[in-house]
């Protein structure tokens, strides 16, 4: 499982985030992060496709942490449970010090309609296969649907929110102040 | 209001999707729309911005149909009530008699991501309008938002039941069988 530590690919994602900032996205080229990250050009397109993606790697590590837990879970443990546990996991996929970081990327992300769609196919995917793994777990229809949209709600406005100008809480207490909305909405404690 | 009845809009409607479904979106222009309803193509921009806004038009409708029993439910309405009294009354937006209209609509939509886009930039905007009339009821934070989110993932999801091939039950029948499926899964009946 890929960390959040010093290494050439994490070198190079903070660098080209530091020149999106700083000169644009689109006046970036990929030549102008392998030189700043000290590394050449050859060296970027191992790690990364093209340009848009050292802004979404990651993905396949993103998609383990919301699944995993879910898939290993005791084969008793209800559906809402299922998602308490993926949105608990993913929260150490957003760690405090990840934060500026992410505030950096979601600005750049913002301004640019086609990193947009690919962040909207991010979590499209992402429900797609939370989906499946309710149903391999026997959940059934329309309830693994519905489980894996609410989950995907709550953690994209859970992000929206940990990345909110001034916010300094933790991403699972974000998230799991959105849980408890939802639970007090469908029941509301009178 | 407008109503699912004969009248130029509707019949430049059905004749586009006609003309759509038989010779392909791309294929189609307005004057060939015009022609086959029998108006000119000035009858047909008095009614459509563009041929794109053929198959979109009547969103104000749509969206006056989700917040309106919202906006005149009594004060101490539960904020999940709201809910299903806005998904109720959407139903009557999806009568049986327009879903091979709707099938047909979808599936050209589907194959035109643009036209893709626009039906999700469709959906963004009832999301907002609903978290807005929520707000201005009096729902706090972060509770109207994920009302809203909720309400517009469940007529989502439903909608795409009541176009599935075979399925013949009612719009209402499927939201409800969703809502349902979300009560259960946020409190469990054991």
């Amino acid at each position: 499982m890929a960390r959040w530590q010093p290494g050439t690919r994490e070198r190079l994602q903070a660098t080209a985030l530091q020149l999106f900032a700083s000169h644009g996205y689109d006046q970036t080229t990929v030549a102008e992060i392998a030189a700043a990250a000290d590394v050449t050009e050859r060296t970027f397109f191992r790690h990364f496709a093209d340009k848009p993606e050292v802004l979404f790697a990651g993905q396949d590590d993103f998609l383990g942490i919301f699944t995993g837990p879910i898939e290993s879970a005791p084969a008793d443990t209800a559906p809402f449970d299922l998602v308490r546990l993926a949105l608990d996991a993913s929260g150490a996929f957003f760690p405090d010090e990840r934060r500026p970081w992410s505030r950096t990327r979601q600005g750049i992300i913002d301004a640019h309609p086609a990193l947009g769609e690919r962040e909207l196919g991010k979590l499209a995917t992402l429900k797609v296969r939370l989906g499946e793994v309710l149903r391999d777990r026997g959940v059934p229809e329309p309830a693994a649907t519905m489980a894996a949209e609410t989950a995907v709600t709550v953690f994209h406005l859970s992000f929206a929110q940990w990345i909110a100008e001034g916010e300094d809480r933790s991403f699972s207490a974000i998230a799991h102040e959105r849980l408890d909305a939802l639970t007090n909405l469908v029941h509301p404690a009178r």
